[in-house]
């Protein structure tokens, strides 16, 4: 596609703070690739769909128990209001886990539209009209949406063509080979006593190579059995 | 401890950032409990212990390859400087995974430190020198630590005395169980031709919370066999 008539990545959020966003975003890379059009960013109010006098999102759930549940009635409202491209994105402990393929996947596609939750959670129903896809950051409970939908954002923005300057710093970071990365030096050479590892001096490419990938692999079979294993079991044992 | 005498838990984040912070914690019960005094937070600038007159905090790497990683003396003066209490947490996704139980052990603390990388990452060895926590918000690459601080904060903040009002609320939600949440209705009654399950308007406590707990039961079975099995695990087969 011509890179002038391409259509910026865009994001469209669904908050009762729909100040929360770009927040953080606004500034750095992301929010420089924002200001020059890369991406774009809608947030949308859900209160502004709200029907009663008292903009009322939410109200008590069927079943008892504490906290309040946010009405499909106005959650269906905002969500047609609102517009934007892309998966509809709830974002939710019980999702699937956010993790480097999918953020991959985002970035490929046009953009995303992110239902961001609130006290108990939104009505099972809206979410099944929907079809909407569940991800989740991670196995903790937050507060809402909102700063699980910034982290999403974050890791999809920044491999947008045009966001990170060299693409060689994408491709050796952590679980582009499916390892953990390896350490990172930088000066002063002996720092509190302690020096940086003599190979990283040589000057020999290879064998820098070499040492940075035992280095990732150490620390991901330590660190992440779950990695580890994946990593060996995709070892092509007809190769040699 | 006396109510009135005890610290506010304290939350002192490096870097070079700061304005980040507390972004979307400033809003909401996070940012009211902020306001009253139940955390504290601490936002410092690694660029003001940079000691040229660039103000620089980054150098190339040792060995070569792309990016920038942050020198050890300018973090180690950072750190220094910040003062706070609590260990010292470098978010990074090589490190422990973020989770419910690890959320728990922070917010009983008295604080945390907790240092935002950027660029290709930090020099290992002011991570070995101050014996840095290393915690991963998962298995994805941000654009630098803030946004996965954040998280992290939101998670404990929330579980703070005084900021989330009702205790019931925080025990029914997901991973509290060990399970994922069962889900949440409210009205209207019938909506988009979808009614509410019938035995949530039964009034029916014990059905009820059978139902439930079934309901988180099965999804998590469904969605994340990993939890499921752990679950299974712990059942007490001495009980009966």
């Amino acid at each position: 596609m011509d890179a002038e008539t391409k259509r910026p990545w865009r994001a469209t959020m669904l908050s009762i703070f729909p100040e929360m966003f770009p927040g953080p975003l606004g500034m750095s890379l992301a929010g420089r690739g924002l200001e020059e059009g890369i991406w774009a960013l809608d947030a949308v109010d859900i209160r502004g769909f709200a029907t009663d006098r008292h903009r009322s999102v939410d109200d008590t759930p069927f079943g008892g128990g504490a906290g309040m549940v946010m009405r499909p009635d106005v959650l269906d409202a905002a969500i047609r209001g609102a517009g934007g491209t892309g998966p509809l994105i709830y974002m939710s402990p019980r999702g699937r886990r956010l993790d480097q393929p999918l953020v991959h996947e985002l970035a490929a596609g046009p953009g995303v539209r992110v239902l961001c939750g609130r006290f108990e959670g939104v009505d099972q129903r809206v979410l099944e009209a929907h079809g909407a896809l569940e991800i989740s950051a991670g196995d903790f409970v937050l507060s809402g949406g909102e700063l699980a939908a910034l982290v999403m954002l974050d890791a999809v923005v920044r491999l947008l063509p045009g966001i990170v300057g060299a693409a060689e710093s994408l491709a050796e970071e952590s679980f582009e080979w499916g390892l953990l990365e390896y350490p990172h030096y930088t000066r002063p050479q002996i720092w509190d006593g302690r020096a940086v590892p003599e190979v990283l001096l040589s000057g020999h490419h290879e064998k820098i190579r070499v040492w940075r990938r035992r280095q990732a692999e150490e620390i991901t079979r330590r660190r992440r059995p779950d990695l580890w294993d994946r990593y060996v079991a995709a070892i092509d044992v007809s190769e040699g």
